[in-house]
């Protein structure tokens, strides 16, 4: 007998991560086994959703139904969410002990990667101040020496702070990565040269040329980047953030490009999002605000399914998935 | 006897390049040689220049005096100019046959290509565009598959031009390289894959997703991007010009961005600089404007003075000079 995958769309979320029939229809030619294995539905804001959970095994949603879960869908097994992070699931009080849950993290990488690319060679050359100057029509050089020796610290070692760190060493960089605990996936510093724990931030922030924000959003990291942590940053420093808005406050931030502290930004993503046309943010000097697209490429579904599709081959062995999501840490 | 260098430092041209007497007293440190060799006089604006010319063997100038030198400076052997282009001291009538004029091309190298590298990754990620929108204060996502495998084509081949295509190939991209004569350096395709002579361009802008302008402006390469030539661009291409600004028709580049034709464009020369407040070039939507930075470095003058110490040593020893202008092209 087939098992059941439903995949459940929000139109309240990206268009990016939206699962049409015809991303199915070309995932089923791509990993035919598939075809032997499930039988798909895809469902949008609930139009179907309880009479698909009451079959499911398997479910990927952005926004998984959190109510009364066990009674609703008493054979599902495995939740796949469609974002990296998972910070608007938090608490995991709601899911059951027998579901699985894993995020989207991996295909974030190649673009997050270019990404901040862009963004260090940017704060390098001074381009959020130059963008300034071209919208009040002044001519006005600012040499800056290359960026090659001068030191990245990333904040977050998972895949995206991982992406970055590849995105400072590419660039000729010192990059210290900061983590929860102070190790790596493997134990060891990965790409980095240095990696430290959470505990020591206080410590590198000072020596930091660029900083990238690139942790999940935990009741832990909330307000990480506090306006005395920025105060710890060189005013001669960049800030890039392709993680979450409230892991920085963007208040003390402003202030500080405001007042020349803070030598530019380059931030993706706010909070909320869409940002609000009156948003004091938007015109906030030296500061670059692009709309949440660092680590998204437009090929979301496909790449996620090809995934889901990997793990699905290693849940039917009986291995490890993964991207399981400590239910501890919350990411 | 020691010889005799006079650096002649206009104010008019960018203070980047202006020696001053702690720039000459660094290099006689750096290079010990030079205190045995030559004397150091250090002019502005003409103030002594006269006085200088009549004793001069060596001159370095960003622009040399061109009335009479002959007459004016009868030792006069060779001349250094301060930047990479030639291009306001053509055509070279006034130029002594022996005289011998180098410009200072090679110390742009590295900074150009970081810029070029920022400049590909903005338009792949179509910044430009993502600016324009922050100041509308509109927050839309634009998502853009990775940069790698896509084509840069790069028109001009020199130290500028070949520090494009480094960068081009840093991001993974086909680099078509352009040339005169479409042969390299040391007649072999350096960094490009491919490398085609002027006369196949419009076989080539078809091809290309981005675009860098690297060549010397000579009556030759005067409005070489012209509009019909720009018309021949794919209109998700991205325009990157980092060496002289009549080299592309800005009016029909400023149509195509304003009409959807051409996807966006990163340009760091205008003519004529500074760019007055009123150009209409300011406000050109898809447009990031550069104010000439895009391949200097603050250490300027101290690499320019390395470079001239360099080649005063093959001067000295009857060898070949480096970066010797060619009277029949030019540059």
């Amino acid at each position: 007998m087939l098992a059941h995958l439903h995949i459940e769309n929000s139109r309240l979320g990206s268009p990016l991560s939206h699962a049409h029939d015809e991303h199915v229809r070309a995932a089923l030619i791509r990993h035919k086994f598939l075809a032997d294995r499930v039988r798909i539905t895809i469902g949008w804001d609930g139009d179907m959703l309880d009479a698909a959970l009451a079959t499911a095994q398997f479910l990927i949603a952005a926004r998984p139904p959190r109510d009364n879960l066990s009674a609703r869908a008493p054979g599902l097994r495995w939740i796949q969410t469609t974002g990296a992070g998972i910070d608007h699931l938090l608490p995991l009080d709601w899911l059951p002990d027998d579901i699985i849950l894993t995020n989207n993290s991996g295909p974030h990488g190649p673009k997050c990667e270019e990404f901040c690319l862009m963004a260090l060679l940017a704060l390098s050359a001074r381009l959020p101040t130059l963008v300034d100057q071209q919208r009040a029509r002044r001519w006005s050089s600012i040499f800056t020496q290359p960026i090659a020796g001068k030191t990245c610290l990333v904040i977050g070692y998972g895949d995206i702070g991982q992406a970055a760190v590849r995105a400072a060493k590419r660039l000729g960089l010192t990059a210290i990565a900061v983590s929860r605990s102070g190790s790596g996936a493997g134990s060891s510093t990965g790409p980095a040269d240095r990696l430290m724990p959470t505990s020591a931030l206080d410590s590198v922030l000072p020596e930091a040329d660029f900083v990238v924000i690139a942790a999940p959003l935990t009741p832990q990291t909330r307000d990480l980047l506090s306006r005395v942590r920025l105060a710890l940053l060189r005013p001669t420093a960049g800030l890039v953030n392709v993680a979450r808005a409230p892991l920085v406050d963007y208040d003390a931030m402003s202030d500080m490009l405001r007042g020349g502290r803070l030598a530019g930004a380059v931030i993706d993503v706010q909070d909320p999002e869409p940002l609000p046309a009156d948003s004091p943010l938007w015109d906030v000097p030296n500061l670059i605000l692009t709309p949440h697209i660092s680590c998204d490429d437009p090929r979301y579904v496909d790449m996620l399914l090809d995934a889901w599709a990997a793990n699905l081959t290693r849940y039917l062995a009986g291995e490890t998935l993964r991207n399981v999501v400590d239910r501890s840490r919350g990411y």
